[in-house]
């Protein structure tokens, strides 16, 4: 199976970024962690990123806060999808990241999702992967019945209390 | 090779909608285009999303504007990657249909891309099919080579012109 | 007389519902309660917005947060009034709630309150329900009339520190 | 049947509001346009909306722009459910008459409706009389079905054009 | 000397709206002090505006969050300069109420400070007063004289423990 | 009477500002129209603030777009009331203008009305003056009335054209 | 003379960066003007960055539009002085430009001017030339005066017209 | 050396602005530290901006708050580079201060850093100096190497923690 590269642009990132991590293990897609700065290490981004594709990855998560660019810059220099996860940082809320991250210019997409969307992200790189893989799209459909049938849990607690 | 689905919520979505179009026809992905609306043809969409799969298709595009949640309602109802295109329409610049579009929940990812970014969600479309097709890899980095070379060409221009 | 239906897109989301629920009770006027989501639930949502007048619905309520689908999803699948209170979350204070709620396309109305407007929301389905109902409307005008001597009330406390 | 009030707050947010005007005609609605002005003519008002709802009036549509106040200026005064237009206006894009309109405190809501959302504002009205009018629900589903169709009549436009 | 009323349009805003009236007795100006609301006590809120003027004030300050309608609602009832102090709530960091009290349309001035500008408030009041008091203009200019030396007395501390 | 100075950052404001210098003649204010920049003519901007004063002046009008220092600076300068109008400009829609307006910081008041808002600064300069100027109340007082009685004849012509 | 590079993300930019490049002949400043594309020539632009120092450049200007990455990327390869001038494109009004460019992660600063800033992109490289050239310093200087000049004979022109 | 000014428009701001002047210190780089309001010691400002280059300053930095003016009230009355340090206060998150210190009009450049961004005020500063400095520069480029291994380390304690 193809891999997932799961980037963050600093390792204070972590706490959002370990629940793509988790994400990923659920569903036994092997990820490969890195911290890499579009900035501070761009040789090495630069590298990974041109490497990804022949290295056995199948997609690329990178999360960064501010003015993040580091999706783009992956981006750039491969031409794997790319999923970006704008994070929210100490001000503006996370809105600075969204839109360094979604508004790139044509030629070069990220797959942008939610800020601090890191389960999002994991699961956009699974059904990318459940594209060629019919067990993979077996697996994804058997969560989502899972998830309806928790919500129909709550909802029958809910109504419990309130509608009876 | 499997198919990508463009989905417009309205035909008046249809000028930024016709650049996905063409993006795809310049790569020979066979493309399928709806008028489908989350709100208006609920039952149609559904049936679509809970076919896709199963009908050959790889990717889903949905472009819509304001309270955009075409992009959300599709992927509600499949596990392939749904890439959302938020379209300006006339007040908020779009910010209303970028925010409608990305901000999804855990569980449902849409794989957003810029405001009005058709040629961006049919590339990410591309390479998402990429991932098990060397051949679109190879046509997506070729495309990538005559980007540089065009901006390089832009640029000899523009020294030529005010750096003699 | 007809009911309210009070349905949120989470259980995380009952902390706010729960003041719609309250006022609702405090009008006398029936309730019932609902986990649904548009995502996760879609097939429940549609069901039972489709089946929701002849249920003796009179307005449904909903409530969610980030790119908030519910209200909508239930307003395409239902002519009844739906009211849309949307939910501050993580990030962004709330405003990708309003925008997802709000900026519905012609055809599908939202009445939308404030951003984590429970008790409004609740007091719209009464005035929805006293078009046809005097004695709602007349318990509406009482409740007004008491708001007006508490804040007297207040007034007057704030008068007798400041003013003598 | 119970008359809709349509209010504008300057007869320069004409050309928005003509469009709730004819809405409510196609449904046959009886309604009553003005212009008041929450600033310039608050005595007019008030008076009006003190007596809108013994006046034989079912809902009341406000309609204005920038500082948005003349929606909570009526639902101050009454009881009946107050739909509001946010107007969008030479700057802001209509962002401060949406959040004037929309963010309204506890006690007094107003049922707000997208910016320059006027025909939505008429439906949301219909939708109102509805609960108690047979007639009128059957007339919007009918118009539903006919939304439904006029859309998949432009999908199979679209599809003609493009999936042959 | 003229009197400056201070109004909040609820009592929760008195945390904020305290500074206004300690400013206001720091330069010996008679305050009065009110709740009112502009949707609750709409009616009282009328009278104090219509005979603000004959009654003795010279301004009148008006404090209120989210769609803050308060000070225009004073504004539309009194030809004194009326100034509002937007008051930041629960969500949106106080945007609303910015944009609901300085966006008012021709005709109808409000004077909007900065949100939470209690104090500035208060001052601003006491310019009004000093155009036709010389001693209130004396006292606003040992204020100034008195915050500059303030300001140096701080940057000598500073430029003590930094640049020696 | 006391004079009102109107500023401009810059003649392109002209346009805008035109408007409350056309306001003032109406109420019969005597202006004194200036072109002063926060930046460009630091000098000429405070030697005129610190001199208003005892030249004969009631109250100060400022109108600057983008990053608008102007109104702050007078008003660091002069403890007469400082009327600010955020000018919009080619970009942000006036945004940055109203935030670098009205965000003053406590100490330094501005009166900021609505973006472009150059009538109501007018309007608010004249009710500054009006506070000890009985004849000019009276002015403002009938040209309210003169207000309502338009608004009322609009609102008789579109009661005609609709209502009949 | 140290030379400045104008760098611009496309050539749609160069209406834009024309002002820059004006503004540097102006003061006899050597510029080096060049499209290099953060994402489509990430080489180009990288070996540029790395070598501008030895290559004689003393400021390096980078104007882009959108997720603008441009100056950030200069900015990762060179500890020279990057200045960024945010491009306003067709949606979002230079907003996600601006937020692109200068919520820069510390430890890689970039220098934000105003969006569409170019004139006072290539006054600020001057004057980081100046600060070790004295000519340059006199020609700023003369500027300065001759913009005072200009200002106060715009004053003079417009109180002529509205002060006689 | 010349010597780095950094001015802070209160002492509230110095958690802020204390690690510009740590980062000067580790550059061996002069710093000169004041607390100077644009509003409160408008005269003492002028003065310091008016001889900072015969003083031997080459760059200063200008931390504030809210409608923060003092960066353009520097860049007003010097023609050396002044960098912006936009402050978050209470509200608004740091919006107000990053649009009242970036938005400069032409001719008045201030060089703003990201939203709280000390560090890099600093490091553009160093920048600034290092044009004409070469031992500056070798000790930026230091610091960019060390940087480098810091990442690269955290990227080994990642990978080692999830990759093995």
């Amino acid at each position: 199976m193809k891999k997932v590269a799961v980037i963050m642009g600093s390792d204070s990132d972590l706490p959002v970024v370990e629940k793509a991590i988790t994400t990923l293990k659920e569903y036994g897609v092997p990820a490969e962690v890195h911290v890499f700065s579009a900035h501070r290490t761009p040789e090495q981004a630069r590298e990974f990123a041109l490497n990804a594709r022949k290295n056995g990855f199948g997609a690329i998560i990178c999360a960064a806060g501010k003015a993040a660019h580091l999706a783009g810059a992956f981006a750039a220099n491969t031409t794997l999808p790319v999923i970006g996860i704008p994070v929210k940082s100490s001000t503006l809320d996370g809105l600075d990241a969204l839109l360094s991250t979604v508004q790139m210019p044509a030629g070069i997409p990220v797959a942008t999702v939610a800020i601090d969307g890191a389960v999002n992200a994991a699961l956009l790189a699974v059904q990318i992967l459940s594209v060629s893989d019919e067990a993979l799209a077996d697996r994804l459909q058997q969560a989502r019945t899972a998830a309806t049938e928790a919500v129909l849990k709550k909802d029958a607690a809910v109504a419990d209390k309130y509608n009876s």
